[in-house]
Formats: structure tokens, sequence, C-alpha cells
């Protein structure tokens, strides 16, 4: 690679930091291409070699998001049976919510921008959502007549986790009064209920 | 009444509405007293008859969603059977959820203003909780024993619920070539596996 083509990808991966800062601080709302290059100390001008508008900027950080994500998931210990998996996976999926928030808000949070399609976003995600339906296909079966179980159950297994990740991060939870123990409990709880429900089916 | 105090009446309602446009347009981050007397035309200092700062308007506002919230759930068509009951009550939950986001948002997605046990919020998050707490407690009992399975029962059911709620709003539901009827079938087919496995239980 030389200098110059270096300093591009470099330029590039600094706007998308910068973008996340940006974000984190003040809100998408508040992206821009022009607060992205007064970050860097670089020209108005510099960020759209690369974005070429701030949608494909914004959509660019989900993105990368995705990305991280599919990574952190692809990453869990693997087990033998689907059906274990699935609970190794719940749990870095919670992991990654709450560790992350600002990306997992973005993911899931924030409306796509337009550009999504194009810039890999779409892809990226159903990647991601695809490591989920590879465990049920392992219960349920690869044929086009599994296709709707296993995306029910993938919608069932997604929101739980997704309505679980949620609710630790309200307000609400900490005021219910819950049983001693129910908030650390729930998450190995709820998914060994939806293994039992799995597997009572398969 | 008389009329100074018909007047203080209307002008707190009046108050909790104005800021509950506010927040819509807005965000919470914007939200004041002065903003809201600005918009009911009022001098600067008559929001403070009835909300000792901002925060104090801010979780009087959420303890208004709750009380919406919580009759919403009340006046669902009641069932003979505790787990009968649980389906109509999940899907009336992800109906207020679709069709008052902004409400859903402030009750479980907005951190509670330091006033919230103060005003009241508390206790009415509380009682809309309980409806759930009360069909768990019609099948596993109302001892103290009971009590943790009721609770983890509840968070199940609420995270897969709120889970689905959130799913919804998202970008990513739209992208993930899901099977033809999947997300229209995904509530009624989760609440009744969710049912499936209590009656299991009980």
């Amino acid at each position: 690679m030389d200098n110059t083509k270096e300093d591009l990808a470099g330029l590039k991966a600094a706007c998308l930091e910068a973008a996340r800062e940006s974000i984190a601080e003040h809100g998408v709302e508040r992206l821009s291409l022009r607060e992205v290059a007064r970050r860097l100390g670089v020209s108005h001008q510099a960020p759209y070699k690369h974005f070429a508008s701030r949608d494909h900027l914004l959509a660019e950080v989900i993105r990368k998001c995705f990305q991280d994500f599919a990574r952190f998931l692809d990453n869990r210990e693997r087990q033998q049976n689907p059906d274990q998996d699935l609970s190794c996976l719940g749990s870095r999926y919670l992991q990654f919510a709450l560790e992350r928030p600002l990306e997992y808000r973005l993911m899931f949070g924030t409306p796509w921008p337009e550009p999504a399609e194009e810039v890999g976003l779409v892809k990226d995600a159903l990647h991601a959502f695809n490591i989920l339906r590879g465990d049920l296909k392992g219960i349920h079966g690869d044929s086009a007549d599994a296709q709707p179980k296993v995306d029910l159950d993938a919608m069932m297994i997604w929101s739980s986790m997704h309505g679980l990740a949620s609710i630790f991060q309200s307000s609400a939870v900490r005021h219910l009064d819950l049983a001693n123990g129910v908030q650390a409990q729930a998450p190995a709880y709820i998914m060994d209920r939806l293994r039992a429900m799995l597997s009572a089916q398969g």
C-alpha cells in the first residue's frame, strides 16, 4: 500500500471512530460530515472521499456495529448440541447489549438510513441473525418446510434476549420489588425454559 | 370547586399535556418548566404552583403514562383461566407499545428522574406490573415459596413482549428475509408457547 492509500484507509477508519464519538456525545441527530471533519482537524471536504453523504456515514457506523456484534457472537465457546449452543449465544447477546449500549442502540434502536443496503449494512445484520438461525436449523432441520418454524423460534429467542437487555437498562426493573435474586437468575432461567421448549418439540 | 381551584387543576393537566408535546417534539432533554409555560402562554412562575422542579414535572408525565397503561391493561376482556388471561394481557401490552410509542418509551426507555418515588410514579408502575403477577399467582399460588417463580415467569413474559414490541419498531426486522407471515404470527406463537410452558409446570 503506498502512503496515499494508507492515509485514505486511515482517514476512513478515523471518520467512523469520530462519528461514533460524536453520536455518543450528542446523539444521532447532530451527526454531520462537517462535525466529523472538525473533530479530526481535516478539511470539510476530506470525509467526502469516503462517504457520499451523512447518511452513508451513519449507515457505515451501524454496519460496523453489526460486524463487531457478529464477531463477538462468533467468538463464543462452541457447544456440541445446538440447544446448548443457544444458551451460549443468548448470554453473549446479553453481554454485548449491556457492555456496549451505544452500539446496541444503534443497531436496534435507530432507524437505519436509506443507504443501508448500498453500504452492506443489511448483509452484515443478516449475517448476525443467521448465527441464531444456524442453531435452530440444527434442531428443526434445513428444509423449506422448517423455515417458518426456524424463524418463529428465532423471533421468540431474539425477543426474549432483546427484551431482557432492555429491561435491565430500565429504571422500572429496579422498583418492582422483585423477589431476591430474580434479576440475576432471569437470563439463565429464561434460556433454560426456551431450550426445554425447543427440545420438547425436537 | 371554586373557580380558582378549577383553574389550578386545569393548569396542572395542561402542564402535563404541554410537557408531553414538548417531549414529542424535542425529546426529554429539552423539557423545562419555562418551555411549558411558554407553550401555555402563562407566566414563568405558574407551573411552579404544581411542580417543584422540572424533574417533578417529568416524573408526573411518566407517572401518567403508567396510569394510562395500567388502565388500558385493566380494560381487557377478562378470561376465566389465568393462562388464557395472559394471552389477552400480552396482546394488550403489545398494542399499547405499538400505538403509543412515546408513552411506552417514557415508561421503559427513559431514566426516571429522582422524584419518581415522591410523586407516586413507583407505585403506579408497580400497579401495572402486579396485573401480570396476578395471573401468575393464579397459576403458581400466592405463597411466599411461589414468589420467586411468579417473578421469574413475570420477567420471562415481560421480556418477550417488551422485546417483540421493540423489534417490531426496529429497522432490522424488515431486512432479515423472514419466512412469509412470521412477523404477523410471532406474537400469538410466542404467547402460545409461553402458555404451554406455564401449564406444563402448573
